[in-house]
């Protein structure tokens, strides 16, 4: 079967067999098969999809085309974690500790962010001192010596969705669901934990506006992992408002540590337990309910808080900034947003105030581009809250005074006010195993 | 508006605006858009197509994307054909000097063939002496003395078209309805005839085996032509079986001289009628009877038979292997292919039989190979004929012993024999104006 034949194959609705998935993959990133031919089976699954066991094969592939972690011995009790992404979404920063503090292993690579605000390793970076690039081994090392180590993904780690993605970003490619699962599971196949928790996310703040999209996404990735032999979960969380109050790095690390030092009880704390749990549950075979209350426990009684402090200053981070948050640096311009009128805010357009974050220094566009750690917002009121006119609404921190007003207008036509209190939307919709 | 965000409209079903479209073509020629977002963008066409007026302003810029043939004073009696192919055409050789007797002016641009047999300038070229590459100048002054001529088609003519083709070619986008109208009515508007008549094949010899999907086609190109102010009609013709008794350059040559000598009425006779009727009736105004009868009259009377010498001539070739075309060289072996069975035949698998042809050495399949003019077919028997087992189904005319025995096994399973008559399908099956 050739090239040509292949892509006709799919075009025309059928599905194709794994040695043909291989040969494709394979060929494209040996240089066999070009950039265009791969472009158009990239739309041609778009169009026509991909049963599970293509999704499957896909996968494969991709996650054995480079490096590949593995966890040895400790292999039973790993557990990682992804996100879809949403807009301040620092679950990691929370629940990689709880879980490690509860005898899980978290052996995590993550990326770095576009969009809105910075990934997880932005977001780590900025707690001065602490060293996102690490080498294979010395990696290794610090999960077998404290059972937790969270670093920058890997250059060699799945060049073939590495290359494929580039492809999707530039051919409209990339809302696809066989195509996204693929590529986040390959990547979590190739850091090799055995159990995998997703956390997808769906609403006007997520990648995946609609709920059963979301659903069918997560549904995709759960059958991926255990067809690869993998415990696995995906849990649908709500994106219609932002997660916790802090959007942007600093500001997100602080609220972090406030869960973590349990002086926070909000959605981002719920989130946060509800997808420890299940780790733990996953990890430790345990049911979900006793792993929720193991979970609160390790914050109540400051483990969780322990765990972090041990991990942050093993990757050589300043642990003196989460005993003390106010060390974080500041942004100049700290101003404040209120609100032009009366009555609950009844939707947060949290695209729009992921954008506002954007636009105040907290996200970057391109991947050369720089991030201003300090910049963001902390928001005063969400979906639900009553409001007065002239009451608050957020601070801005930036260190850009000329996009001041432009936050100020964005973020208020952001909020809609109406007179009655809206139905409030669970923070975890549900859990699939 | 940008590349991602048009490629993006086009796969969500939306209908691309003409400067949209004019910007694509313009910075893909420019190098300014790659070839995988070229193919997404073909691709995203492929499934969701284009309407009328996307198609002609596709068309449009293709024709003006490189040299256009301008002829000036003689424009209103211009006219061209194209024929989308078929096992066995070699109506251009026939209709090209009649209607050029009667006063019209042909002024084509052929393509070399790809396939089953040669294209119109393969064929022309098994005629010794005669030169298919001319200048442009020197094609226009040979149009303006004897009213034909028919040349290669210019390496200046639609970049465009070419360079989208040949990216069609290896990312199975070469099957879409929009695609192929607006490629091949870009050529016809580049060389730049008043009036073009459109022979539409379909059936199991034809690349649209589907008569409606063949329909659809000529309509689509019959409405781009009139957008662009040009006089069009379609005749869709059957190709169900090959078109005449030769399949094979010289042969064919020797069948088209045949015909217009007046000496063999046949489906070949009838289709270079009906085309030639149609050319004169859009060129001339006049009603197609009436252009019919002239039509016959030029052949009958030897006035086709005159131009097409006159036209040979005077680009170089050798018009005593028209007088007498046992000059036409002869194939090593000529073998006779006989049936095993008695009946009707029922039906002739015309793709196969063109697979035959191009064993025997009268094609390509690339444009680098050579073309044996000597080698090919002649049929004896054709769909409904009565044949007793031991009857001569056909000769093989070939150089290359070694494919005889498969070629006589292939024709043999092409041909299906009945024991009832069947019904004869007509060779015109309709005209569209």
């Amino acid at each position: 079967m050739t090239t040509y034949e292949i892509i006709k194959k799919k075009r025309d609705g059928a599905s194709l067999t794994d040695s043909e998935i291989t040969y494709f993959i394979e060929e494209y990133l040996n240089g066999g098969i070009c950039d265009y031919q791969m472009s158009a089976l990239l739309m041609a699954i778009y169009f026509n999809g991909m049963d599970d066991r293509e999704i499957s094969s896909l996968t494969k592939v991709m996650a054995d085309s480079g490096e590949k972690i593995s966890l040895g011995e400790l292999y039973d009790i790993t557990v990682d974690k992804h996100s879809t992404g949403g807009v301040g979404d620092k679950t990691t920063l929370v629940v990689a500790p709880v879980v490690a503090s509860l005898g899980c292993v978290v052996a995590k690579m993550s990326g770095r962010g576009l969009g809105f605000t910075g990934g997880t390793v932005d977001k780590l970076s900025a707690i001065p001192g602490y060293r996102v690039d690490m080498c294979g081994k010395e990696f290794l090392s610090t999960v077998k010596r404290i059972g937790i180590s969270v670093v920058s993904q890997s250059d060699n780690l799945t060049p073939a969705d590495k290359k494929i993605y580039a492809l999707r970003d530039t051919t409209a490619t990339v809302e696809s669901i066989p195509l996204i699962a693929s590529s986040i599971m390959s990547k979590k196949l190739a850091t090799g934990s055995k159990s995998i928790v997703l956390d997808v996310k769906y609403g006007s703040g997520a990648f995946m506006k609609d709920i059963l999209k979301a659903e069918l996404l997560a549904q995709k990735m759960v059958n991926i992992g255990k067809s690869a032999n993998r415990n696995m979960a995906a849990v649908l969380t709500n994106m219609d408002k932002p997660l916790g109050f802090a959007i942007g790095n600093n500001l997100e690390v602080i609220e972090a540590i406030e869960v973590l030092k349990g002086e926070m009880i909000s959605d981002l704390y719920e989130e946060c337990v509800a997808l420890s749990a299940t780790m733990v549950s996953l990890a430790k075979k345990i049911p979900v309910s006793e792993a929720e209350a193991i979970v609160m426990d390790s914050i109540r009684n400051g483990a969780a808080l322990d765990k972090f402090k041990e991990w942050i200053s093993t990757q050589g981070g300043d642990i003196s900034y989460i005993d003390n948050t106010d060390k974080f640096e500041k942004a100049k311009y700290i101003v404040e947003v209120y609100s032009n009128d009366t009555g609950y805010v009844n939707s947060m357009n949290t695209e729009q105030i992921g954008f506002c974050a954007s636009l105040s220094g907290a996200g970057r566009s391109r991947y050369e581009d720089s991030i201003d750690f300090a910049a963001g917002l902390i928001l005063d009121k969400k979906t639900g809250d009553f409001v007065n006119k002239g009451d608050r609404l957020c601070c801005l921190h930036t260190n850009n005074k000329s996009i001041i007003e432009e936050v100020k207008d964005r973020y208020v036509r952001a909020i809609e006010l109406s007179n009655k209190k809206p139905e409030t939307s669970k923070t975890i919709y549900k859990t699939i195993w």
